[in-house]
């Protein structure tokens, strides 16, 4: 891949991303996962890499619009299109699709080649440690979902709650703290593993502070005269 | 205070709380905070304090809007009305005007009362420790701004930027890292410093695990053939 048509796709790539929880940063941080995974494996195509990590979410803007939309399959057929108007061999541009497809955790569609796997990989890397953590919480601050839900009973809800009511602690259950076992490559498994204790640890001490603040609010204000204090 | 009127300012709260790193949650927060560490001062009026807390960031709205507005002067104006419509006496309603007024870690306006110290302590309580982090990334997330900024020289920036180009690493150096000797009541700063190591393991693990990945980066794409990687 030259420098010209590394611009190239980099440029498409930037006028399709606006959210920063999926911002550039996001995507320079995938590709740097992936050439680095792919560097500890073999018969990987680096080109093929390259154009899928910086193209794979370009379908953001498509599913924000449309919340029925997929971004993976969206992007995929996106980047089809564009790598074919911008020369490539037809089996090329479908390889790079074919990765972009594969890479949701949450599809249906299980990434087949070695590059579609790398990718996959990197993109799941985002959700482990405190990079994990940090996009999330800024998600949840894009979407307006809160820190944590405490329900009608006085609980501080730690599950998935229905659609449209996710909060991070929510989140971080029912997803990041899964994520550590979902990798195809050795790698990236090793990477996940070594930021895993401190997503736990932050879990664990955000926990931690909400509840025993909680916990005497209730206490204190059980005291006080005249004041019956619910949440 | 009776129940009644403790839902009366509470209602007026909630009506005036919309975004997701103040919402009515911080506000309990603060409430539950500040009953506690006044339960270590003496001579402290509750009912001005537990006004002044679900009070406190009623202004946030008004300063949304018009950042030229400091929300705690507008707020403090605020619940000085409302709590003279009340039927609160005016001593009382000024009272809890000069602790809204002089909340704000940025002003220059220092607290005096008892009551005024313990707001400003139980709210920069929400700057520290895990809570401290969460709600700033949440707050990045809510005003696009970044998880940090790599420079024209290729430099991931830690320190605050310009107006406008705010980022969460900025943020942390600038105003989380620092809030730990700010406390005017020693059980604040008991809670605070019982936090803070959560939020320092995070940050240093936040920043390793982006510079790596970075690092890593720029040294595997310069060996690949055509390109030369820039951020």
């Amino acid at each position: 891949m030259t420098r010209q048509e590394y611009t190239t796709i980099e440029t498409f790539m930037l006028d399709n991303m606006k959210d920063s929880a999926h911002d550039k940063h996001h995507i320079y941080r995938v590709l740097n996962a992936a050439i680095d995974i792919a560097a500890h494996e073999s018969d990987v195509n680096t080109n093929i890499l390259i154009a899928a990590c910086l193209l794979h979410d370009i379908g953001r803007d498509a599913q924000a619009a449309n919340p029925a939309l997929c971004h993976a399959q969206v992007g995929a057929e996106m980047a089809y299109e564009f790598l074919q108007n911008l020369g490539w061999q037809t089996e090329c541009a479908r390889h790079v699709r074919e990765c972009i497809a594969s890479h949701r955790y949450r599809g249906d569609n299980a990434p087949q080649s070695i590059e579609a796997k790398i990718l996959f990989d990197a993109d799941k890397l985002e959700v482990s440690g405190a990079i994990g953590i940090a996009r999330t919480l800024i998600y949840a601050g894009q979407y307006g979902s809160p820190m944590y839900i405490i329900d009608e009973g006085g609980s501080i809800r730690v599950d998935k709650q229905n659609a449209g009511e996710d909060s991070f602690l929510g989140e971080y259950n029912f997803k990041l703290k899964n994520i550590y076992g979902s990798f195809y490559t050795a790698h990236a498994k090793d990477i996940a593993a070594k930021r895993q204790k401190a997503a736990e640890d932050f879990y664990n001490s955000l926990y931690a502070e909400i509840t025993e603040n909680y916990e005497n609010g209730i206490a204190n204000m059980a005291k006080i005269e005249g004041v019956q204090y619910e949440s």
